[in-house]
């Protein structure tokens, strides 16, 4: 018995697939000098972002990314039904504070990288379930904020592995609702916690690898498609060496992407002159592709059918720390623009 | 322009309530042996549950209470079609692990004590929007893993103030459904975050208890009942002092709580004779609260509809270093015993 708004065993079939009205990015000197640098709404000109510390610029990047695509839209906060944040940083600080600033009504997430995703996911139920009119969902990360929590302070000047990714420091911000121009929310599939033993959080893109192909599998077992049906498959932050081994791993399931597969965490750097190592990663990788460049070539109906699929690596310092390995997750969203 | 299933600005409201087929609770030693002890489905004999560590503790016995709610309907892990979870550690991770064992497809979400209120919103919109025919949503805590992170190691002995507040060991897992026996959810307040300024986290009563009192009074303007319209309001952890509070605010707002208002930190414990200062915290006050002591009633026919907060200290130890002050949150869910 499979509930009416689903297709397979997996996948969410919006009814009335929500439109992503306007969406907002915001991003750190680094990522502005990037490839995709252009792409963005916002380039900030030092970490800081004029604030004390990195965790107020990161919180500063998230409320204001999220006032942007209100005014984009010219709406207001109370024309907002609900806010669906997170960040990486512990208890989603950046996400709270920044709700607090709001006074949306706020359901909080955490799902590390892929948050974004996940936001994509409920906020299209929201609306497709007759419960909402207009949901912003948003989510940050810094990089001084990240490597000082999970790795070492940005001080210290470690040496970082071949296998390490650079995390993006930005936020970004989706705007949803029934009607209106843009790209719509077609399809989900959300993702399961898949963990292959990788203990090092210095390779993140080889422990999040498996939980991106189990949910692309499922997503094309679920609805019968496979890889040619989409203009695009793109995932959030496996980086060079995750791409790699997820692309192998897709291939030994019969699913050739060689043609129209991406990561967000390859696209957002040049790995060779900005020294980036394997990639972008960060709750704002994903984020801040889809909302820049990915939106900019569906508006421009260069695309019109992708796969996203947000990536999250779900560890904490403790638990790396007690031994355990890195459970990952990815979540699959399909983004259509039907003219 | 309101969304079809909402009633006043804020409040959602189910058009086929979904049911609460059943709940799962597990508890440590020290809340077996409070008031509600007998309420409970399994009390450990100590802390670790035959662990390693406390977070692993932690994890065991969220991953237990989402086993136990599901053999209750007897289901098996495939037959759920998603779990939503979060804790107070750092990046959930207690969640993230219990999620990895089960492999049930898994949103995350971060909203402090409050998560498993937020989970019950969000299940419910999954099920009355057409997205699934099983969900369950599940929270935990644990006193030595939460001190260690947010005050001091257990083990230092530090002198707890009267306004401190102990966190509750334990898990509960919900499992909802669009049919079946058991009290169903019938409307939701989403909760917005409120700061009056408190920054002392061993106060974290009185820096919930204006989140709460914000979304109890939006849901009687909303739906314009009053406080005799349930046979209970209960908030998740405001404790005595947050609950004095929270009592007097809604007082000055004209809405007499004194007959039918309570707090489930302050049921779990016999605060003279435990020790247990102001009360009971943590995402499993609530969370067991409910699943133990307010089905049981709810099952009896001694409630009817009651209107439960779930509240929630959103800050981090990194915020409150940094000087700021600790943000609250309460999301509201009315559930109803029809027959």
């Amino acid at each position: 018995m499979s509930a009416p708004k689903r297709v397979g065993q997996y996948t969410l079939q919006y009814a009335n697939p929500p439109v992503v009205v306007a969406t907002a990015s915001i991003v750190g000197p680094k990522e502005g000098e990037g490839p995709l640098g252009d792409s963005f709404d916002m380039v900030v000109a030092d970490s800081y972002f004029g604030e004390q510390s990195w965790e107020k610029a990161e919180r500063k990047m998230l409320e204001e990314a999220v006032k942007m695509v209100m005014a984009k839209a010219q709406l207001k906060p109370q024309d907002v039904d609900f806010l669906l944040a997170g960040d990486l940083l512990s208890q989603t600080i950046s996400a709270n504070y920044a709700a607090r600033a709001l006074g949306i009504p706020f359901l909080g997430l955490y799902s590390a990288c892929s948050t974004i995703y996940e936001g994509m996911t409920l906020a299209a139920i929201l609306i497709d379930g007759g419960f909402a009119h207009h949901v912003v969902t948003a989510a940050s990360s810094h990089y001084d904020t990240s490597e000082r929590q999970f790795r070492f302070p940005t001080e210290q000047g470690i040496q970082r592995p071949p296998t390490a990714q650079w995390t993006v420091s930005g936020a970004a911000a989706v705007l949803m609702a029934p009607v209106g121009n843009g790209p719509r929310i077609t399809q989900a599939t959300v993702g399961r916690v898949v963990d292959m033993g990788i203990k090092d959080p210095n390779d993140m893109g080889a422990a999040m690898a498996p939980a991106a192909v189990d949910t692309i599998g499922r997503h094309f077992q679920d609805t019968g498609r496979n890889p040619i049906d989409y203009d695009l498959i793109i995932t959030g932050d496996l980086g060079r060496v995750g791409h790699e081994i997820a692309t192998q791993l897709l291939g030994s399931q019969g699913y050739d992407v060689s043609r129209n597969f991406s990561d967000c965490g390859i696209l957002i750097y040049d790995h060779q002159r900005q020294d980036t190592h394997a990639g972008g990663s960060g709750c704002a990788c994903s984020a801040v592709v889809f909302a820049g460049h990915l939106m900019g070539k569906l508006n421009q109906g260069e695309y019109k059918r992708i796969l996203g699929v947000g990536t999250g690596a779900l560890f904490s310092t403790t638990s790396t720390q007690q031994g355990e390995s890195i459970p990952g997750i990815g979540h699959g969203v399909v983004i259509e623009k039907f003219n």
